[in-house]
């Protein structure tokens, strides 16, 4: 047991050391080894074609009709069925992605490097709000805004980071929660704290002024812009503390709308599945539960590094938009979450909680102990192909994922 | 009685009805009737040379310099004594000013119309934080800031204002109080909202792409830069609210470093006036309560509109900064000023209260029935002139303005 206590110390110390730094937005093909054609990485664990759920399909559809890879939707479908795409986890390329979470070679990726321990971490760049791929959506208006993305907002990005010499991202976070942002569903502070620190680079580096405004003004009214970083940066700081032997912290948590997957620290990269949750919460006009797609996304990795439904305490505005109840409900989650984590971020607090630090380092065991499952703050996905985000709630990462990952790290350990 | 209730419904519903749009930026002289060469507006109610607190002396010394007036500092002390200049409150002349409140022909003021009413505010740029003129700070650094402000950052943000027809701020403030400011001692959500949404704009109005960078960061790394535009908005809204018969609601509170003065709606234009109180705070490094200047500013127009002080309890980050406790202590002083206070603004709420409106409309009456003086968050200055802002605090106002205002009050109306 005291293998355990120590080596989950230093997960925990590995992850609050880490030093994520947004150092610049390139094509994803050019910076993924591995990431050419038809390939096509998907958040969540592992799964075919076959399994995926409907917004998923249509993402990838969409995503091999903007590649390029095939004429057209119906096309895309006969192709995926036919075996053509390899389909692989995000998680598997040091890459996450919200929702579908599509990543393929010709998107712009947002490189974040955590200076600390010199790995790399990678995300698309937030679409905006509605109708938008990671949702499932995949029209030509979402199709056309991806060729925007990569044709025009990436490039400038890059320029603009590599001028400034890239952007800190852990001061940001501290001023977003001190802001009421938990950086999962509510990420409007740290967008607008993030135009604000690079709109002089970007000023400096733009190629002329209507495609700085527009840069800027799609930047600006996109309240999750700040998401897809944020998601990045997890990746960042928890892929150092994976493989320390004995640890059972949670290195992972994602979801592909059907499965729920986990990796633990001292069981490395093997995966813990289940059947995913539904979220509960509140929909957007016109929409109710009955249109809600199962849990989705690679976003729950700000939820392991105690953002997101941990850092609940601090977003009483998020609380109502994800149905979460009051002021004080909030603060009952946060408060949960400490039950089952091995330690609080020192640089990241709450003041709602007089600057308690956020709950970070999900011990399985002690989730299994309390029963007490992580709380996640997601999107909800249409569960039809191409009508994209109706609502947005809480989900329970489920028990069954913990259970697994202790029989495998006992089984690591030689304990029965 | 019920003449001063109905009264009192009609100052309140002209406040929470005020549609403040901030619509330009131009030269003080330009836009103020009657503010020529060697006339002065200051903050707080009308003081003479001889009673000026030294950091107020500062600044009138530094800001003849800066107009060209005399030569130098030692030249504008003779000129002050010998009544060269015309000193007048900035509340006479529709404006409003922090801290020392210069305002003067050659400075730009931002300009916040009441579009549902038709009056005009304003107020100079933040100049931002340290040893600055709304401080008391006067050197050739202070002046050559004053000097780029007028000769760049004016003009760039009245290009960008009139192009894009104008910035809204009741909708920014709603956002601003959903993210821990309160609009007084912290802007940080409010300023990086307001660039956000300027930004577009001042890229396509940009001169070249290197002032517009300089634009940017000026804006960017001044978390205060908000508080001048919300100080306008504040007089924007409450001046219609002037001069209905028989209210007993404050429409002005504001501090000139030796005398705090008050206006009541229903007495118009009279001050009541008492010496300043000393705000009890937190001292940046190497400075103490022995080094702070009594109260100063028109700032507290915020807390006549709910914001500031009266807005603590959504802001429990800044009750740290001024020294004003815990999130509870935070929520605590917001509590207090829904005893003296007539309605709540639904449009101004603050998740922390699980959504509760802001306490708006300070009743007099109220005040002197509780004997709760309105609560005010406030910058603490050195009180020597040249050195500038030394920490932030609270502070009260007087309880002998609203006395006076009282007696004002009943006169008015045949009372005894």
């Amino acid at each position: 047991m005291q293998k355990i206590e120590l080596a989950n110390r230093e997960a925990l110390r590995t992850i609050l050391d880490g030093q994520p730094v947004l150092v610049d937005v390139q094509p994803a093909g050019s910076v993924i080894e591995g990431l050419g054609r038809n390939v096509i990485l998907h958040s969540g664990p592992p799964i075919s074609w076959e399994r995926m759920c409907g917004p998923m399909r249509g993402a990838v559809c969409g995503i091999a009709v903007f590649e390029g890879w095939v004429a057209d939707l119906d096309d895309a479908a006969r192709a995926a069925a036919s075996g053509r795409f390899a389909f692989h986890p995000n998680h598997h390329f040091g890459a996450v992605g919200p929702m579908t979470g599509m990543t393929t070679m010709s998107q712009p990726v947002m490189i974040v490097e955590n200076k600390a321990f010199g790995n790399r971490a990678y995300c698309t760049i937030n679409e905006g709000l509605g109708k938008v791929m990671r949702f499932g959506g995949n029209d030509a208006e979402v199709l056309e805004r991806l060729r925007w993305i990569a044709d025009v907002l990436g490039p400038a990005l890059s320029a603009a980071l590599t001028a400034s010499g890239g952007l800190g991202l852990k001061s940001i976070i501290a001023r977003g929660l001190a802001m009421g942002d938990e950086m999962h569903q509510r990420n409007v502070a740290c967008s607008a704290l993030f135009l604000r620190e690079i709109a002089p680079s970007l000023a400096r580096t733009s190629r002329d002024r209507d495609t700085l405004a527009e840069v800027m003004a799609f930047i600006g009214r996109n309240d999750q812009f700040f998401l897809n970083v944020a998601m990045a940066m997890g990746k960042a700081m928890t892929d150092p503390a994976s493989g320390i032997d004995g640890s059972s912290i949670v290195t992972v948590m994602c979801r592909n709308g059907t499965d729920f997957g986990v990796r633990v620290s001292g069981t490395g990269d093997r995966w813990y599945t289940a059947p995913v949750e539904m979220p509960v919460g509140l929909f957007f006009p016109g929409y109710s539960q009955r249109d809600a797609n199962p849990d989705m996304g690679d976003s729950a990795i700000v939820e392991t590094i105690g953002l997101g439904g941990f850092a609940m305490a601090t977003a009483p505005a998020v609380a109502g938009f994800v149905g979460a109840g009051s002021a004080r409900d909030a603060a009952n989650y946060t408060n949960a979450m400490y039950e089952i984590t091995v330690g609080r971020n020192a640089e990241w607090t709450m003041p709602n909680l007089d600057f308690a630090g956020v709950p970070t380092g999900i011990d399985i065991r002690k989730v299994l102990a309390t029963g007490q499952a992580p709380v996640i703050n997601t999107g909800i996905a249409h569960r039809e192909a191409g009508v994209g985000q109706v609502g947005a709630g809480i989900v329970r990462a489920p028990l069954a994922c913990f259970e697994q990952a202790l029989t495998g790290l006992a089984q690591q350990l030689g304990v029965d």
